[in-house]
């Protein structure tokens, strides 16, 4: 596997590659979720090409860019054993040089869910990702649907922006007991990890209520919210049951929308969601 | 001379392109200044793919979107006359189809000379011109010097975005007269013509006190102030000295800076410039 550290070197690499590019966009302190995203590229493309990078502009002051986890090296042993041909891992003035000033508003739908939790988060992401669309080029780009937010907000942009590519969105990858994989999970105590399985739990007892019958928007967040309840340690961010594309709520649930949690456990914040 | 009013036509015709692609985009009613864009992209690359589309979103309400002129059929003789390979003209729902809602935002320097006279005026150009890249996926793209702060604009565009091509700016192409050549002089009735030769008139007489060593911008601002002034009709904008990368005001003048004028006259905005 090559790396590239630099713009330049990217460049060069890419231009090497003929036939179809894989694009894996990730922060790093990689887990099986993001592996999965690597395999489904390696299977549908001739060549894959993943980055590392833990994007300032997506952080809030308050938020935890200082601390978030960083694992290069066993990240790149995983990238390697998974058959990436190229790791671009740039340095934070690479990708944000002296006197940068522009970003990617991309609209409402960037101020739904996370983004109205976290003011600003998805510039930082739509502006980012389209930097590394225009650096890599890809013919596909990888994505997990445990961000789902980041999902919709990123097919928004592509669309409006017309961007000549294709997103292709892997689903949640779960621990045994359920808990979603994420890089933050690390920041769990083993008492907070317990806690946080109140989270896939509330979205299984409500996805199930939804397969008995139950499509009332209020009945199956008041459920979440009754399980939820049960971990008294657990803050609720928000529970929403959206359109998956304009994260817009919806009043009554049909195949395709989408659930969605967001909760702190001790200071960390963690989501999961489920597709109807 | 192939014209696709659609993304799927023009995608599918920019597919068949082996070699280098030029991109110029315009807004239409064509004139020498879009044709040099053309010749210069004709010289340099193997296709050169022409776009007309009068962007709605780089118009405020209150400006002359409905009366701008539209010229299609003699436009595109003159394209075939050149050689261009591609017109792309998509209608307005083409380009931005109900939903859409991302906006490029390229920051500071897009607040500054037409930026200031003009809010959002920069928003839409960026955005539509990163719409047309990743359509036309061009190697290069061509832009006139007379839409200096559109330059300054859409370098730092492509610089912060990370855009793999380069941008070739043309410069102003005048009518024997001096007036320099813009889709809007067409407004223009024969006397408010003969007024607005006062724009190019000040700045030949600013740039010649530089050449005899005038540099403090407060004095060749009040010699193209001066020069304004024996026009009583003619409305002055903006007058500027301004480094051409930030748009920033200079107080002294050297090489490579930007003397920039805009101004009304009658109903009709004009904006003209010269680089020292």
């Amino acid at each position: 596997m090559q790396i590239a550290k630099s713009i330049a070197e990217l460049r060069s690499a890419r231009r090497t590659m003929l036939g179809t590019v894989g694009l894996v966009p990730t922060m790093g302190a990689l887990h099986q979720g993001h592996l999965s995203l690597v395999r489904a590229a390696k299977k549908s493309c001739d060549h894959v090409i993943a980055t590392i990078f833990v994007n300032p502009t997506q952080f809030a002051p308050n938020e935890d860019l200082d601390k978030y986890p960083r694992t290069l090296e066993a990240d790149c042993a995983q990238l390697e054993r998974e058959g990436v041909d190229l790791l671009f891992a740039p340095a934070r003035e690479e990708m944000y040089p002296a006197g940068e000033t522009t970003r990617i508003l991309v609209g409402p739908v960037a101020d739904r869910l996370d983004g109205a939790s976290r003011p600003g988060h998805f510039t930082g992401v739509a502006t980012i990702v389209a930097k590394l669309f225009h650096l890599a080029a890809p013919h596909k780009a990888f994505f997990g649907q445990k961000d789902a937010a980041q999902v919709a907000v990123l097919r928004q942009m592509v669309r409006d922006l017309n961007f000549d590519l294709e997103l292709i969105v892997e689903p949640i990858v779960r621990d045994p007991d359920g808990l979603a994989m994420s890089s933050r999970n690390r920041y769990l105590s083993a008492e907070e990890r317990r806690q946080a399985l109140v989270l896939s739990r509330a979205l299984t007892t409500a996805a199930s209520a939804y397969r008995y019958g139950e499509t009332h928007a209020e009945h199956l967040i008041n459920l979440i919210n009754t399980v939820l309840a049960t971990e008294k340690e657990v803050r609720i961010d928000y529970i929403a049951l959206v359109d998956p594309d304009t994260l817009l709520p919806l009043a009554i649930a049909a195949p395709g929308a989408l659930l969605a949690i967001a909760a702190h456990v001790g200071t960390t914040r963690l989501i999961d969601n489920q597709l109807l």
